[in-house]
């Protein structure tokens, strides 16, 4: 590892960790400037993926379908207020071709009811491809692959 | 960020994972060292925080008061022994002021009871100032906001 | 902390992500070659840790023990479909002496069941001897220390 990769590997990790706090601090309006104009976000279950099936349960192509899904949100939705809290593991960088970082990392997020229980919402893994504009890293695209092939019906933010 | 940044980031998660394996092995006489001699250490929730209202779980207004809570642990409590395994996600460093770096970081505290359950008993986010004495880096503040509202009676140790 | 102990850390943090990835991705057959050819990997409790016995749940001496108990794993269990999700944290270096790296870190492992139910499989720590084979990091020993007494009967995929 030189030292070049060990710094975007922070850098990698710093996105993830800000993405994370921004989701977790209900700032949802900034989830979108994570990604690239054209961005993908994807979630999908590890079941279908590994059965090849291109179905998936949240599917946003470019930041501008997801500020929509984020005023839809804002704005349609009743439920029960709750709040996310991520833990996003170590990156592992697996390649880079043509400036684009591919990386996979683990994450859990737990929820926390009104009532104040707390229950393991998702895990599974983040499986990135990232690239630099104008000094900034951000999402070309993320898929969220959840272990899980039940997913709550609640699943209203991004993960 | 520059290589100073990078540095201090590594320096803070060292702080945090210092303070996580003390706990989570019982050395609980070594928690108020990781704060500064006037340094603060409170528990509040989510819910309050948001609402402004200033009530604690738990307020330490001084590393001598935290002594005197573990002292405290130590000869008065009796409960079924568990036992805590902290999570501490990656640090976001907010800003730096006067010497005073303020961070922010997401932890899950699963613990265990002595029949072997598991589950987790708290999430949420740690809000810090720290300054450097001395070459070594310890919390002036630091304040655990809990994702839950209902917090366990058996909450004895620090978080 | 000198720059050479940051790399360093970071070397260790890389290893563990790799480990825990492959275990997660399915990919057992992997798993031994993280450890040298005479590498130790133990499953102990913490409650038979810290009474000094040395039972062991699991008990691999040599990474070729480790390929035979994956290879058996692969033939001759039947169980449930279901998957996991390592969350690994930071590490702690402990000590380092005549080569040998000394780490200690927590993790927590999620599973997924084939219906979707997620809960806290495992929590604890790795307590490592990590060292340095022409210019790759290796278990020299693994001892998984699990904070729960009571071990899932379907522990049988490495932690």
């Amino acid at each position: 590892m030189t030292g070049a990769e060990e710094v975007l590997a922070a850098r990698i990790a710093r996105l993830n960790t800000a993405y994370a706090h921004a989701i977790d601090d209900d700032r949802l309006e900034d989830w979108p400037g994570f990604f690239t104009d054209d961005g993908l976000y994807r979630i999908v279950t590890r079941e279908n993926r590994e059965a090849g099936l291109p179905l998936a349960i949240v599917h946003c192509d470019g930041a501008a379908m997801m500020r929509d899904r984020v005023r839809a949100m804002r704005t349609a939705n009743i439920f029960e207020p709750h709040t996310y809290c991520h833990i996003v593991g170590a990156v592992e960088p697996v390649a880079r071709e043509d400036g684009i970082h591919t990386a996979r990392t683990n994450f859990v997020v737990v929820r926390t009811m009104h009532s104040g229980a707390m229950s393991v919402f998702a895990c599974g893994r983040y499986l990135d491809r990232i690239v630099e504009t104008d000094g900034t890293l951000k999402f070309a695209e993320r898929v969220v692959v959840c272990d899980s092939r039940t997913v709550d019906t609640l699943l209203v933010v991004p993960l």
